[in-house]
């Protein structure tokens, strides 16, 4: 493909316009993770019994998709000191995502919950959503900088949220539902989304800060392929976290695991030699066990 | 009663000021709900040594009680991007609901606590109170149609907030007081003071969209008969959501009671077929779970 | 010592930059405490082998310290409603802030936290904290006496958050930290510094309203001094309520405690007489446990 080529496709992408089918995407696939987040054991087959969530609290259903369908926009809004309710006004959207939240709780046969669960549907769903994060952070970018030109930790963290609010919204989201889990949250421990929604924000950033120097077509499609391409492995092949062997190694640089050796091998415990372990691989088992989560 | 007496009547119910009467019951009645569902089971009799709420923890108890008191105002504020303090600077409301929970939790002989549960005076209150959900009702969705002028949702959305906001604040309210019940909260469970405000919040949005040709005061007058109606038929008959067959209708229609019965109809199921039960028995089984809640 | 010497002190102590000393010291005690409410019966000795909280979950607990750090700021602008994320705006706070929270939690040897928990650094620490802890109270009641000036509800509320606001600010933490403890909260059993906030907002505000005929910096020395001295006296003594035996007092007079009094005297309990208590014992032994928590 010659680069004249890839600037063009490049060029399109970043002109692309989210509505309808990039937000039908988001919403569905958001509408299944709230419904399957109700019902982790029963997955609601055809000869189950069980009365499904949906139908015993309608409201709870809808407002508690609402809510993660909107996370970033709501979140943001909430830092920024703007009115949380304003993706409420639009009213296009709300309507479109209360159709996917009815068609994916209410459908005839369950048939659109079955649908997007068949791989090629979900890869193509989960396509358009990453490309949709793509486009929310580098908006969610633009209108923290504008707001605070040089605060940049803020406009860092706002295109973070915006890529990644669902997350952050899961505790309040689950409460909403009358599930209360406290012992898990996306700060406590970050997926791969959140992490990769800090990386995009940050190159943003650095793009407006000129300290890029490649056209923004090519930024911009280039943070589209890296979210599709991690996507797409993570659905595939089961990669949730490609940051992780990074992380390991900056967590046992900077954040204690050399230190933790170093004196380790200094003092001196002659009462629990038994139990000497590297704390490196404290720390590599800990993220392992954050992976298996 | 010839129509001009009603409507007399309809325009000087539109015009009532709120302070002090309507705002004393409302102040009085959240308060007593505050003190009860702190001791659901020790009602403070004469042979209690049991110390109660109120004297152990006086600051928990007051903040509870300013929370539900203004919980309309707080929670419409924070949606709106408002301070959400705004309320504290009415002193004189303030001072009003301070001194009708000191005088709730610690009148001497337990007096204004025993007179308010006589149902004669309860009734009284109840008729004030729902006069005054009525004007907040009323008043949220101006406030939010002159903010937001063409975004419906919005609007009923806040002037549902200003009549059954303390139902929405409970859950962070009980957290004030130590108490934590994530199983149960508004959205999950709406009470029928939330629906019937949702539906005047409606009317009201229908009348600023001149969809209603009926002069203001009796669409008014309306609102707040129908508010006191049901209110005095759930405390003298114990009737808590005249919704509840409206609603199961509507479930069995809209919200999949009907297909899951079609659904039924077509899948065989040969291992499961002595728990073939009618899945619209089951949602209105669990309307009723509901209202036993 | 004459009084002008006295007056130079005032002078110069009003008119203290908090950067960077204070600040610091502030910082260190926040992300001490952190630290602690972490690992509670774990003080990461020498021996010990348990990976700490803080390499398992360095974001989370960056971000906890951080909430803590900037408690009085984030609350206040919440509920006067401005932007929450605006103190990471101050890049310089935050990269300060972000320092102490490394050498705390990852320094080599753990030589930061064990440093600080030296008694004498400890006490300056302490007298840094508390000298800022009055800076920030006089500018939270300057702030929102400029924002609303005759509301003086929430001057004082403001004053005392800017003040206390890391223990109203605990349960949010302690959630982002996968820990949950909705029994206890500082509305529910405030502490010293909580009500010495209180104590200093009022005074501050008494100023504004030229109640105090002192001159500026003697009434905010004097705050400094009182600040200081019962922090010392905590620490070195281990007063944790100097206010308690007042609010005994006041609490025997006007929350219950004598009315209760009263009616046990005049109601006969013939069926309960072994169990006839001084209600004002339960609430003094309230109080007391209240201090042991």
């Amino acid at each position: 493909m010659d680069p004249q080529t890839y600037m063009d496709i490049a060029t399109v992408v970043t002109k692309l316009k989210m509505y309808p089918y990039f937000d039908i995407a988001h919403y569905t696939l958001m509408c299944l993770a709230v419904r399957d987040d109700v019902h982790p054991h029963s997955q609601q087959g055809s000869g189950s019994n069980a009365v499904p969530f949906s139908r015993k609290h309608p409201l709870s259903s809808w407002l508690s998709s609402m809510l993660i369908c909107f996370a970033g926009s709501i979140i943001a809004n909430f830092l920024l000191g703007e009115p949380v309710i304003t993706p409420f006004k639009d009213h296009q959207s709300i309507l479109t995502a209360t159709a996917v939240w009815y068609l994916v709780n209410f459908a005839p046969f369950d048939l659109v919950y079955k649908l997007a669960k068949i791989l090629p549907i979900k890869l193509v769903l989960s396509v358009l959503k990453e490309t949709q994060r793509a486009h929310k952070i580098y908006h969610g970018v633009l209108v923290a900088a504008k707001l605070y030109p040089s605060a940049y930790i803020i406009i860092v963290l706002v295109g973070t949220i915006k890529g990644a609010g669902s997350g952050v919204m899961k505790n309040l989201d689950r409460l909403i539902r009358g599930i209360w889990i406290p012992g898990s949250n996306e700060i406590l421990q970050p997926t791969f989304v959140t992490k990769a929604s800090l990386v995009a924000s940050i190159i943003f950033l650095c793009e407006r800060l000129n300290m890029i120097n490649i056209p923004h077509p090519l930024v911009y499609f280039g943070v589209v392929l890296f979210f599709v391409y991690f996507k797409l492995s993570s659905v595939i092949l089961g990669i949730h976290d490609p940051f992780a062997p990074l992380e390991n190694l900056f967590c046992a640089i900077f954040m204690g695991g050399m230190w933790d050796a170093l004196r380790r091998a200094t003092v001196k415990k002659p009462a629990e030699e038994d139990e000497t372990k590297d704390p490196r691989a404290d720390v590599i088992k800990s993220k392992e066990d954050k992976k298996k989560e």
